[in-house]
């Protein structure tokens, strides 16, 4: 997806959400249990209940990896779903990948060419060659790692250098010496708050993925206040706070209720700034 | 495996070599291919060809992943295999996660507990809940990327803060903060050369992971000369150079040379340490 279309994508549906399928065994609905695939019946069932209130999907591949072979299935099954039902929608693999050039070459092949998913989130610690091999596709993207949502980011994120630059600004200004507008964007997590005016300074048209609103305590108002571009420039993720509001047997039509309040939100602050 | 353990496994092998699985489809011998799991074939006879002369296997899980479930079935059965033919051995899963806590928390239960491994590689970015969900599980190991082997490394690894401290040097000293020599060691890559002199300042005993030696060009002398502690305190890894050493039917033959010249050398380390 280009950036022109994911633009379109956003105002056509009045949306920046991004449902994080963050799906956890132990967190569905017991009926489900029942299912052959209990984590993709969930998946199913939360995407089409979701699908017009987001324009965006983030598995984050943890959830899947910790049921081994079997969550690599249901992993696989979503992204096919997805691929086949929905194919207008930007998905995510939350993968927080990094590693030498040539693994991440063989990374990029999986996730890219095989799987055809938009986007995947990557680390930037190893630096340059491990990032490089995911911009090698057109109307792919890279989301790198530059302020996470976590009481962690202060540990090394924040640290700043002998000139006053902080960690997360030294990878929002190098990386882009490596990609651009149209193939990278950074994850700035929402309970950041001000901070995104800092990362708007050096990366001022950058898409930027935020997580954190919801359970994690982050302000959807906040992050559009400081982050927000004339063509919105945000993709906001939540999981919790949706895929869980309810754990009964009408968990989708609950999710859908949630993901329609988030997007009416949305839709104010899209509002809001054009009246600007 | 405690310290003490991983101690008297490298003095009773005379080895601290570690043969990385880094298993790729396209560069097995060609005869494997007819093979139900070719990936798990391969696997099975270079582990059976090179066991006695190393302490250690490192799977890579980008190459297991790269494949999809096909890749995830290979890797399980490769753990399963090592975990009851050669229990004494020391297994890393080279994934270089680094996720927020509850997550993290995900992945050291498939690692430690479902799969048995040793050990796992974990990137620092996120700071300390990304890691200390790993430490929370006796005789089982973070190692935490510090140095990397790889040209990106001088991108963040090498900035220096205020006061002249490297980005690598304050993820060493940072993370004894939250785990010990007991359950934390850290990834330097080989081709770092005369940087373990600086490493070992700060880290004097803890076990060091050092990939890059062979292929990438370091020099286990060299790395021997700057990092070695009187318990050793290495565990030097090399995949293409070993495994990929022939391509006919020969391979593991070969495979097991290449092991065992490696493991005379470290030997003949081992004794020059111990007469200084």
């Amino acid at each position: 997806m280009t950036r022109k279309e994911l633009v379109e994508l956003i105002y056509a549906k009045q949306s920046f959400l991004c449902v994080g399928l963050d799906t956890d065994i132990k967190k569905i609905p017991q009926h489900l249990l029942k299912e052959e695939d209990p984590i993709f019946a969930f998946n199913k069932a939360i995407i089409d209940a979701t699908s017009q209130y987001c324009m965006a999907y983030k598995p984050n591949l943890a959830f899947y990896e910790s049921n081994g072979v079997k969550g690599w299935i249901s992993f696989e099954k979503t992204i096919q779903y997805l691929n086949k039902h929905y194919p207008h929608h930007f998905i995510i693999a939350d993968a927080k990948r990094g590693d030498i050039g040539n693994t991440s070459a063989m990374y990029a092949r999986t996730f890219f060419e095989e799987m055809n998913l938009d986007s995947l989130t990557v680390a930037p610690y190893m630096g340059e060659d491990s990032v490089s091999p995911f911009l090698q596709y057109e109307g792919k993207w890279v989301i790198l790692l530059a302020l996470t949502s976590n009481k962690g980011s202060q540990d090394f994120q924040l640290t700043s250098d002998a000139e006053g630059e902080r960690l997360f600004e030294k990878v929002l200004r190098k990386s882009q010496e490596w990609g651009n507008e149209e193939n990278m964007m950074y994850v700035v997590g929402a309970t950041q708050g001000k901070m995104f005016k800092d990362i708007r300074k050096i990366v001022p048209h950058h898409f930027l993925l935020v997580p954190g609103v919801g359970a994690q305590g982050g302000s959807l108002e906040e992050v559009c206040k400081y982050g927000m571009t004339d063509d919105c420039g945000l993709i906001v993720n939540s999981s919790r706070a949706i895929i869980y509001a309810d754990s009964t047997e009408n968990f989708a039509k609950v999710a859908a209720q949630k993901a329609k309040e988030v997007q009416l939100q949305m839709a104010n602050e899209l509002a809001k700034k054009a009246a600007n």
